[in-house]
């Protein structure tokens, strides 16, 4: 893990890094002492590690909860060389939702491409990353929405180390099998008038999720429309989860 | 408005009180000083105005959040006189429900028999209680699930001083039409293996409010499940629109 640059601002240092070959990006509460839960971040599809939606929450994850928080880019995206198969499905989804069609299919093809990477790649990352002094090795948190969830399933169903995640913004297609095997504390992300996710098949992932303890949060709008007091809640989601919440600072 | 007893605990001081024949409580934080918002509560169907979901939301809301908090008996419930439509449709529902049989229909008729006297009821106990010099004058938050909202439903139609309302546990039959006109933000609780409400029918009534702002949260769990870290989420959701929260003491 070689660690490339480190600026703060807003009492959180932020840490690009790469490992093998995998960028990424750390963040943690500025003057943090002792180790902290850690929260996995995947960005949704198009984005990269530093998309608005990763870095607003996750500087506040770390302010405000106290976590520290990783983020890498996904397989052909961000600063990653681009995948031949991947950027044909991607052009064919292009193609498709310009010509209506229902794009559920292509993008479940899409994740389902980039998945088993994904998984390893987090896997990885995860290691690494919990060596650090300041990091725990308790329970992983994990966010992810849209693409986040299409490779966040299937690494909560291989990745006995995250105890609890929010995910959401998809549906069931190419997610069933690997739903049925995540078993931690959910909460789940819909947007009541998501324009690429048919509500029903957006509820029938939440349905599907074997978790004792789940909650939906559904809101009005698009699929870029979450609300921002949803960042506060998934916060606490976390902290309910990995830990009470603890100031950021030692004093 | 006559206040009939005074007790205080948990740094929370209770007053019931009878105004115009209606039995009701009133929660405040211990040694509050100037006035702060209301959050009136409406109770579950056989259930009165200190049922333990209302009384422990409403010692939270007042100590943790620094509200005035306010729960009467529905009419035809607690302390007041049984109506004999009321008690002939009660009965009704139990046998249906006894026999088998679909109750939405029954439970729509039994709040539809008892939502114009409620209506009325909570419209001068509004008044009333913000006339006390420890409550404002702005905007009211509502709390009622189940029964709590198949009469807060109206309420919300027919009462602009409430500004923010928490409701769920029950479906769209008999409420279309009010629903229709309510236009605040609004936390909406669904049970997602409740077994007196057809999921269907609660998204519907969810989908069918016409506020701009509203947040379905869905747990897993049957009808009086609903998990404890709602009362937060509630709390937090009143903070949100009525104020931000202030602490209890003036200290």
């Amino acid at each position: 893990m070689r660690f490339t640059s480190t600026t703060s601002a807003d009492d959180v240092t932020e840490q690009s890094f790469t490992l093998n070959e995998i960028p990424g990006v750390l963040w943690t509460p500025d003057h943090a002492i002792g180790p902290r839960p850690l929260i996995a971040m995947g960005h949704g599809g198009g984005q990269h590690k530093r998309a608005p939606g990763i870095t607003a929450r996750a500087v506040r994850f770390a302010a405000e909860g106290g976590f520290a928080v990783v983020a890498i880019d996904a397989p052909s995206h961000g600063d990653r060389p681009q995948d031949a198969a991947f950027n044909r499905v991607r052009e064919e989804l292009r193609a498709g939702m310009a010509a209506g069609r229902e794009p559920a299919g292509l993008v479940a093809a899409m994740h389902d491409l980039l998945a088993g990477q994904a998984v390893a790649d987090w896997q990885q990352v995860i290691t690494a990353v919990q060596e650090l002094e300041h990091v725990d090795d308790g329970p992983v948190g994990y966010w992810g929405v849209s693409m986040g969830t299409g490779l966040g399933v299937p690494l909560l169903a291989a990745e006995p180390r995250i105890g609890a995640a929010v995910l959401g913004l998809v549906g069931l297609p190419g997610l069933a099998e690997a739903a049925a095997k995540v078993t931690v504390p959910v909460q789940f992300l819909l947007q009541w008038d998501d324009e690429l996710v048919p509500r029903d098949e957006g509820l029938a992932l939440f349905g599907a999720l074997a978790s004792a303890e789940k909650t939906l949060h559904a809101n009005l709008g698009g699929h870029r429309h979450i609300p921002t007091f949803e960042i506060d809640d998934a916060r606490q989601f976390f902290s309910r989860h990995l830990s009470p919440d603890r100031p950021p600072l030692s004093t």
